[in-house]
């Protein structure tokens, strides 16, 4: 099943538009992980069992992993949920972009080495540094466009010909990269006016939306300026509000709680 | 020694603005090498005991070392570096480009986890993304601005007010992003046009110039058009052009001769 059809398919069942972000950092684990052989992964583990039912996707951040030579952990986070959680598909979030026999290497790491569904790209570079990855039709490539951060307009709002660089993003998207069906676009939940003005530029593209919770994105304001026509296209990632929920022995189902939660907000505004 | 205090001592020490881009794709090693326990590494270490005399900077490039779940040999290289070529910096390209928080992860993973003297950063989510790193005065940020691939028109020369984005770029890394004197640019060999443009706005900023050997950029114009006014400001970037320079058992020299011939050919332009 492709990333896009397994996408559907976890939210439908699922009922749900929430993305999970692991991002976990040794610093803030529970007490009783201290000590643990693969404290990562345990972690990830209980996060994945409690979560499963109320989420349409994963999405691990690499940078934790790779900031705290955690790989092997990583990749069992990964085999973990394909095996548990065979029907949520896991993106992995790292916003490479680079040339294209680099950016192959890139690929392998993601598709091949960590079996990712997904994986998110950074567009600065152009269309052949994205080509790579989008040739794999069956996986998803989430293309960065309005991320969530404080100076994100730096360039990303720059005026090209009546246009934003970001707009710019999403178009070029929509008409030129998205020859297998397989990209997604990310917009930070903290510009709920671009994520509905670039719903209005690409109306069937899912978006992966960063940004409510810690970073302060207003989750109705997601639902009713972003989702699609039927009320989906949406994989809204919260990180550190449902894995941080609880840094007691409870963390597990107290994520769990905090992502049906979730779920059960962005569903009242649907 | 900061990066860029060692960037400048190597190169005039070696009299060379050469960085070799230690790239090795396990595909096309010597046979020499087939069968070694760290293949990866043997191969890296031959390249720099024989051109560690004729260069200014190493450049392993991440993605290699990812994609083929070799980071212990990146590790080892990199050590290997410090330990035996002390005067020459060490860039982890990695373009990296995330918001603050995980920001902070990949610059430890550069830093600490792999001891990089500098790192390559992606700057299409602006400042507060760059930050993380530009915050280590000592360690070397070098900003993708204009790259060496054919698409990297396709954001970098949008006009915005008058100017290209990679000249935002430009103008931001000169004046808002430099304030620990540590930024430099990636501008591509294949682009020498902006380069000199490049160099124009900003007369005594570093630049790392990828894009000369395999991928066909032009060294007389790279030399020409991108020293600074002291003949310097340069490091230029070949991989395959060294490291393949010979597939048999004689790589290591074969290295070590395209290295310093590749050295030579760029002083007499100088």
């Amino acid at each position: 099943m492709s990333f896009m059809e397994k996408l559907k398919s976890a939210s439908q069942h699922n009922r749900s538009l929430v993305c999970v972000g692991l991002d976990p950092d040794l610093k803030k684990l529970p007490e009783c992980l201290k000590g643990a052989e693969h404290p990562i992964f345990e972690f990830n583990k209980a996060i994945v069992d409690a979560t499963r039912d109320w989420v349409s996707c994963y999405k691990p951040q690499a940078a934790y992993y790779a900031g705290q030579g955690a790989d092997d952990e990583l990749k069992m986070t990964i085999d973990y949920i394909h095996e548990h959680a065979p029907m949520v598909p896991v993106i992995l979030d790292v916003k490479r972009g680079d040339i294209g026999s680099t950016a192959e290497m890139y690929a392998r790491e993601a598709f091949e080495r960590y079996q990712a569904d997904a994986v998110t790209v950074n567009p600065y570079m152009g269309f052949d540094t994205l080509k790579p990855f989008l040739d794999h039709a069956d996986k998803g490539v989430i293309i960065l466009c309005r991320t969530s951060n404080p100076n994100s307009g730096d360039l990303q709002n720059l005026m090209c010909d009546g246009r934003m660089v970001y707009e710019h993003v999403a178009l070029l998207a929509r008409d030129k990269w998205n020859y297998n069906n397989n990209v997604a676009l990310v917009i930070g939940a903290t510009y709920p006016e671009e994520l509905k003005h670039v719903r209005g530029l690409c109306p069937e593209m899912p978006f992966l939306v960063p940004g409510v919770g810690a970073q302060g994105g207003d989750v109705e304001k997601v639902v009713r300026f972003g989702c699609d026509a039927n009320g989906g296209g949406l994989a809204i990632n919260s990180s550190r509000g449902i894995i941080y929920a609880d840094r007691s022995e409870n963390f597990g189902a107290a994520a769990g709680a905090a992502a049906r939660q979730l779920r059960d907000l962005i569903n009242s505004f649907r």
